[in-house]
């Protein structure tokens, strides 16, 4: 194909944005290891997930074979309000770092949720909907993923309930307020509204709550309640296949101008975002079609892929939740105070776990002076303010870059820009008055994490 | 034409793109009134203006029969990098009010600056870097403005002294930082770093600051220093002039599909965005080739249009700056805490305050508890969380779909979506909460402001 002078952006035609979603697990000779039933040690069944998940989601997240699931039309319809998202050409960048590599980045800022939560959420809401249920109830911590559902959830008129942890909720009213406009109801967690929140409070009456005590009260609140389904926005493998629109779009827009990344980089807390960038190239090198450099990028204070065993581990600090297979720092793991919310989960999806696993993807871990640091740096000459999570992403990709220069070398970089850092000033501040500090845990640090690991029979 | 389905969102493609900006003034029959020198009433020079604004700027600001005005190369390629800005269709708005009315908005909020004020940002760092300049020096109240300039600063390595009403660089520390990140540096004002900023903080040291004494100590800051320039974002002419690129897109968009808008609404403050988005079709108006109805909407609290006077009147509180005619409640007068800090402004631009007077559009003005409801409205069915600004537009926008709605008429809607409220979120609670209130000043409210108008000979 002859080259076209590469736009800035590359919008697709709404005709041409993606009919079906990828489930890369399809084309994955050794597929993730299944959830366990922490009672049992057997695989959840469809029949143990469903009182938790709604039953199209449950189909979804247990079926490692169909390769091409349909987008519904509803969903379609909405990502058409936000999507496609634009693939950037980062020419000034590129010019900036001198360099002879060609940068491209997949921005999934543009929308209220400012992240790309909202392509899973509005699925989840949707399947919520047709189930005929009256609402969803879930856990925010950074409050991204709250944001995005709440807007999910006011599109198809579902109710939502979002526990927020408690010193989120207090230190971050703007996402809060945000959601609320959306017409979620959020409470702060621990809360009294449950039991599990009432016996913590009672314990720790001045916690300021944590992910792990925000999921146990989430799943509580839909499991005891007519009409209530919990939701979550990462992990999972569902997640995972209704995040493949990123790669899907990225990959359509790079075969139109016949563009062929080399290096695909994306910061990895839960997998979500690096999942759904990957799964159709992934696809391709699992098919063994084309090759490419896969890179999770990680944060140094909680390495899960770098510096995690790769095991069966509680997916909460709650230990209620199925048994994973993951790369995983134990679920006793606390990751220290990083700006960077969205990255501070001890686990992995088992999907990317097993690929990570197997060779076919390499992980990197950054610290968050030198994340920021790249931020800066991108948004001065790119003009959008980049969140601390994606920033991730945006370090390594410099790094390659500036490799390139040193070697000569043409390559082309693709990498994720999940979203924007409007509700992370806090940290930026810290930054720019040069009161950030970078936290790296030692081998002693991750022993009560790994100690917690339950023994497998 | 045949009509074409209406995609959810038109982008132009890059090659569509404007390479002139529109100066509507060159068809008016009746020019607006130019700006005075306060001191000798005289009509202001280029050599009046040169000492304060870049001398490219100068010349686009007196320029009143230049209809095209080619943007140069390097502005052309930043604004490749947010623009352009998608015109939406707003199916799901329309779907949730039962109107037959078509609503589109051009929507002007993705990008980091999170409004419109990037467009003649770029434009005016751009002159000044061409003229050798060090740096440049503003004011900025809300911040969305000073957010602007300090992106298109970094981008041309400029330096960038932002002076910012102190309440709000108190009450709004996330603004500052994204300035601040993007390598700006913000004083809060008054200050001890000018003249006119001691005399203000010896009379009255406990003072929050106001816009005029801001715009003072920014104009005293540029003057005072070699190689620095002044630079405003709105009310100039030529702020309308690079705003056209707005209106410009939305045209060539709109005949693509051989769609003609029979209503054109924006939010009204100083006037850059209104003017912006439409002057290509107030040109057409003003030649005679095509009807338009034009709607400016203001706050009840500050309705410079619908209850100023036509007069000559200074464009400062501090009465240091040019005499402008135009709508205006007087440079005395105080606008109430509304929410909508980027339409509180006693005066409007000129060109629009003539086109005003001649009958050539009209205005209307609302109160802010209705352009919150819009607002959250908007946000629940469109996505997009908008700035309390642009929400005066949906309010309107809202309102005559709603005629349409019961006289059935089917009427094509475009309005200005000038930016997103994630900054805003203060204002939201209040109206999540129930606590907002509104304000519209009485008559004698609005007597010291129309008592200070300068008497012209």
């Amino acid at each position: 194909m002859a080259t076209k002078e590469i736009p800035y952006k590359i919008y697709l035609e709404e005709s041409e944005m993606p009919k079906d979603w990828y489930n890369v697990r399809a084309d994955m000779k050794n597929k993730p290891a299944p959830l366990l039933n922490p009672g049992t040690l057997q695989p959840m069944t469809f029949d143990d997930l469903r009182p938790v998940f709604c039953d199209e989601l449950v189909r979804q997240e247990l079926d490692d074979t169909t390769a091409y699931i349909p987008i519904p039309e509803d969903i379609r319809n909405f990502y058409k309000m936000y999507r496609p998202s634009p693939l950037v050409r980062a020419y000034c960048l590129e010019e900036k770092l001198q360099t002879p590599a060609k940068i491209y980045y997949k921005f999934e800022g543009n929308n209220t949720s400012g992240s790309h939560k909202l392509n899973s959420a509005i699925a989840q809401a949707y399947y919520a909907k047709q189930q005929g249920l009256k609402g969803v109830t879930t856990e925010t911590g950074a409050g991204q993923w709250g944001t995005a559902l709440s807007m999910a959830c006011a599109y198809f008129d579902l109710d939502c309930k979002v526990y927020m942890v408690k010193v989120s909720y207090e230190q971050k009213p703007f996402r809060r307020e945000v959601m609320r406009t959306y017409g979620a109801s959020v409470t702060p967690s621990p809360s009294e509204t449950t039991n599990v929140g009432r016996k913590i409070l009672e314990k720790h009456p001045g916690t300021s709550g944590s992910l792990g005590c925000a999921i146990s009260e989430a799943v509580e609140a839909a499991t005891s309640q007519e009409g209530y389904r919990y939701v979550l926005g990462s992990v999972l493998n569902q997640v995972l296949l209704h995040q493949s629109v990123i790669g899907l779009e990225s990959k359509a827009a790079m075969d139109k101008y016949g563009i062929k990344p080399d290096i695909i980089i994306g910061c990895a807390g839960g997998g979500s975002n690096l999942g759904g960038l990957i799964s159709p190239f992934m696809g391709e090198k699992l098919r063994g079609e084309q090759d490419y450099q896969f890179i999770a990028v990680e944060p140094a204070s909680c390495p899960s892929f770098t510096r995690g065993k790769f095991a069966y581990d509680f997916c909460d600090t709650g230990m209620v939740c199925p048994l994973a297979k993951m790369y995983t720092l134990g679920s006793g793991f606390i990751p220290s105070a990083n700006h960077a919310g969205g990255l501070r989960y001890h686990g992995m999806s088992t999907t990317l776990s097993q690929l990570y696993h197997d060779g076919l993807m390499e992980a990197r871990s950054v610290e968050q002076t030198s994340v920021f640091a790249a931020a800066q740096q991108f948004a001065r000459v790119e003009g959008i303010l980049p969140a601390p999570e994606s920033s991730h992403a945006i370090r390594v990709a410099i790094d390659e870059a500036l490799k390139c220069k040193e070697t000569g070398e043409e390559k082309t970089i693709l990498f994720g820009l999940t979203g924007t850092g409007y509700f992370d000033m806090v940290a930026y501040e810290k930054f720019n008055n040069g009161e950030m500090s970078d936290y790296i845990p030692t081998d002693e640090d991750l022993q009560p994490g790994f100690d917690s690991l339950p023994v497998m029979p």
